[in-house]
């Protein structure tokens, strides 16, 4: 079987990664392209890495009748633009996997209070369902459209929900202090993300209202305070989540229960060393670890991810092979590319 | 007015940057230059960015005698080192300034849970003043010793310490989430400091057990739950401190707080905007900032110092112009190396 | 048909290469690791990047008959370490590929001049074929002994036979200067590999001395000054390489030939773009450009590769590919990682 | 005394870089600040790292009334910009130190061939000296006008002057392999210097065709083929320089040269040892080193600088000290912040 894929936003670090594990995907063929700003330019403008993989493809200009023929759209397209499209490709029964905010959020109220604008296809939100599959597989499953989670809820949410869901942290006390390598900033030129602004930097930004924070309380049922910060690094995404424990516990009841949670999960993988950002480097694993501290009475839990594998790409593939009917795991790894 | 200066420790990164900076400084003149492990070789060895300021100085060997004449000793020495030899310094009534964790406890039992082991010269801690000027500035003038202060609890009480003094957070509630610069680690050979384990790494380490949490409680007078983090970079610390609103309050009462509490420091500066420990670099400021989150009843509070300088070497030369009724600027600068 | 590996050297960064590449190889089983530093720890104690893909795995401590049932031995040990033991793997006919430089000189006199010792083993030198598959595929496929070419060596001599072999270039004028990531001085370590004394730092090495340069004379049958150099960055090699044109040619003649001479590699990229080492990041591919500067009368040459694959571990796999009448790409792929 | 000084391009990053010397400069006064694309905002905005040395101080849009009471006009423009302004400041007989390349090469038709325009300014060439301290401080001290040499040319020019001068090396053999940290690209928002396009990225650019090569084959009176790279790191520049021996000679005969054409420079260090750019970071110092290698005859030397300082902002200050008979190190420090 070759699923016939089209990527839109194939010009950027998502569309990049994307066509990158399609590679090494035995079922998955990207035909058709989409990245409106490199439209006619060669696949090795955007994405020298690719030359050897891709002779001859071309970027192209989305229009609805490239569709045709489609079995899975990926989009990786900015804030906003998938609530434009979405209908098209829903009516056409073709699968869908969005990595943007669009349909991420069951209640368009909320998502009015955080992306600021009303949802410009409310009717639609129910057709989505919020792509982590450790949290969601059965759903994914039975559905047609993924709204693949964000890098930073990923990470926070596989390193709470087993806790929050074992009763050990109360949900109302929850912080989330991130850091994300800087492809999370996305291609586009801004001063923020110039080497210089950068080598030698460590910042935190959106200062208690970075918008991943709905989806994080959205999915954990719990409050959250989320602090991002950009780290001098191309990848990567550590989450350190703190929470107030419900009681005294045994120091390793925090780590028990996430071992338990993801005994048979392929990506995750559940160690008392606090992970790097490193071990995860193109891979689509997940590392987590977590600590009671008695002295204070706080659960402390971290995990580290590729912020465009398990943040992105890889986790757009884990979902559409999973409502495809496919091997969970076809197309990825767990190995990071280390050192 | 020369101040003959004998600097132990003087080939490690803090050695290197109290010699950078004495260079600058009007009346200080290094004259003794121990550093056991290279005793012996010229100083370019250990600091080839030095060569042409110090041509012909060279390591050499402590012993006591080598304290004659000196004024001044500035001690940056591994953990306990200090102990052996504070003694010594006091009795000559030499002016000492030492980084070491060994006198920044007033308490032997909290210096001996945090450390694991009794302290040596309990009777000596009632000489030495916590070395941070900006909370300390009268004591210091007044003591012959001072332990400064280390590189996260600086960053660390720079942010909070108005805010608690101003009733603003509850002092029980304190999280800090911080990270640092490689060059906190020192010189040592270790294999998590290896370029290959640190470039595209970010992570966290000593998990709910850092032994500078002590310092930052005795000197905030909270409970502290504190995760440090190392990022692939040379210099800097970010402190990302969190705590519970004693109550409602307008979302910029902490940085009014802030505002009020450094008006008329040379080296802190507060702004709006969220810092980055690049604009540090090289010199001895602390930029900070702080906020109130109405929705989850927080306060935030972040501040980024360059941790050898305003962490370690710079507070030093600080701490010793105030001792010494010298300029308290003198040798040290506000503007970071930038980009 | 399963081919059972030993993999000598298991614990460094080319073993840990090895090992994440075996993932992905259809025919590859690494089944002994042998370490002897790290022998009795799990495989993520060196490797926590591997922790999902090899669960319970161990270091052992290499021993003759733990050999027995080995199809084939990969070898990445320290210069001089495969001189001791490539007679037993010989005598066994097990197949052999070593990265060592042990056996890459043919004449043990040149091995000496360069290494500063005699060869021990000169009688086995005939055995090994010198392992560079785009200039010496027939002779690999014929035997059961490699000699892997080094990283340097690899790129240099990638971007300049074909130049040569065309009488482009004359072969006593060849100067290269190559930059390479760190990993490429391996995990032991040094002052010199310390995150400190690398990230901002850009410098040379080796002057005029580099081992590298023996074997990139004896392949190009040429006269070269070599400098290598360290740049902050985990991986990769670029080779910029200068040789006196023989006479004007048209300005894309050295392009022209290139492509001719790599027209049916599955690894080699050529393009008119001056090629990044990033492109290459986890792949097999090198990306080699050219030019004629008729201003000077040069020939400039650039190649760009990820020093531990086509320099190291994934050379080792095409090599034991093509020698064991494998696909000869099984296991390898041509996308970097990237960003 | 106090110079009043005007600076164009105030906000970019040679801009910063002059107004951070200028706070450690006894006579320098920064009291106009022109930078187009802030005018309006406070330096801060484009400075962070400055905020605490110059409160208040804001950038404005150039217009020749704001030269009035201007002693000294230092201008880090973009190529082309100076052109149209230098008569201006030459009438007012204000001293001027320009970076761009405008006044670097004494012949016009030179500019035009490696500029791709006619000079639109001849008629003011004769004004200025071409800025190296080193190789012209007796008509610097003599001028109003001086051009300050490039980052490239000045790391060239200071490692191969000697080596030419004394007659070691044939001045038609020259090749130049350098490096460059980031900054060198400016501060302008460009796909090839966004942080994801840097890290883990060595390349080399503008083969065969930099216009830095003229101003090498002016001052050095020599042939030259350029080959710049750029390499993740914020600052430095090293430049490997290959030249044909003139004949047999001491393997230390360069180094010698070195040392006694420099043996009275406050700013050039030579040594033995291969020099990193890490070494000059911040500081106005050159480190150079040099070899003969009789194996291939040819002469290798090195140097490294820090592009900003004495590739830029730090030897404009000492151009313009020597100009206005002030101490010429007055400002500038030898001590790389390291690490």
């Amino acid at each position: 079987m070759t699923v016939q894929i089209a990527i839109l936003g194939a010009s950027g670090f998502v569309g990049g990664e994307l066509l990158r594990l399609c590679v090494g995907h035995p079922d998955f063929a990207p035909v058709r392209l989409f990245g409106d700003s490199q439209a006619g330019a060669a696949i090795d403008k955007a994405h020298p890495h690719l030359a050897l993989a891709y002779p001859g493809m071309r970027f192209e200009t989305y229009e609805e009748s490239a569709l045709d023929g489609i079995d899975l759209v990926f989009a990786a397209l900015p804030h906003g633009a998938s609530q434009a499209i979405a209908g098209t490709i829903i009516d056409r029964d073709i699968a869908f996997v969005d990595l943007g905010a669009d349909f991420r959020l069951r209640d368009p109220a909320v998502y009015e209070t955080w992306y600021g604008e009303p949802h410009r296809a409310p009717d639609l939100l129910g057709h989505f369902v919020y792509g982590i599959p450790e949290i969601a597989r059965a759903e994914i499953a039975k559905t047609r459209c993924v709204a693949a989670a964000g890098c930073y809820p990923t990470a926070t949410i596989l390193a709470l929900k087993p806790l929050v869901d074992a009763g050990l942290i109360d949900p109302k006390s929850i912080i989330v202090d991130a850091a994300s390598g800087v492809s999370g900033a996305g291609r586009g030129l801004k001063e923020s993300t110039h080497f210089n602004a950068i080598a030698e930097s460590y910042s935190a930004y959106g200062l208690v209202s970075h918008r991943h924070t709905a989806e994080m309380e959205a999915s954990l049922g719990a409050t959250v305070l989320f602090t991002p910060h950009l780290a001098p690094m191309n990848r990567g995404i550590l989450a350190t989540c703190y929470g107030t424990a419900t009681g005294p516990m045994a120091a390793d009841a925090p780590l028990e229960a996430l071992r338990a949670a993801y005994a048979d999960e392929p990506f995750v993988h559940v160690s008392e060393t606090p992970p790097s950002t490193k071990w995860t480097l193109g891979s689509n694993a997940a590392h987590i670890t977590a600590r009671y501290d008695p002295r204070t009475g706080r659960v402390l839990a971290i995990s580290a991810i590729d912020n465009l594998v398990k943040g992105a790409a890889g986790q757009m593939i884990q979902c559409a092979n999973i409502m495809l009917g496919l091997d969970e795991t076809a197309g990825l790894g767990t190995c990071g590319v280390h050192p």
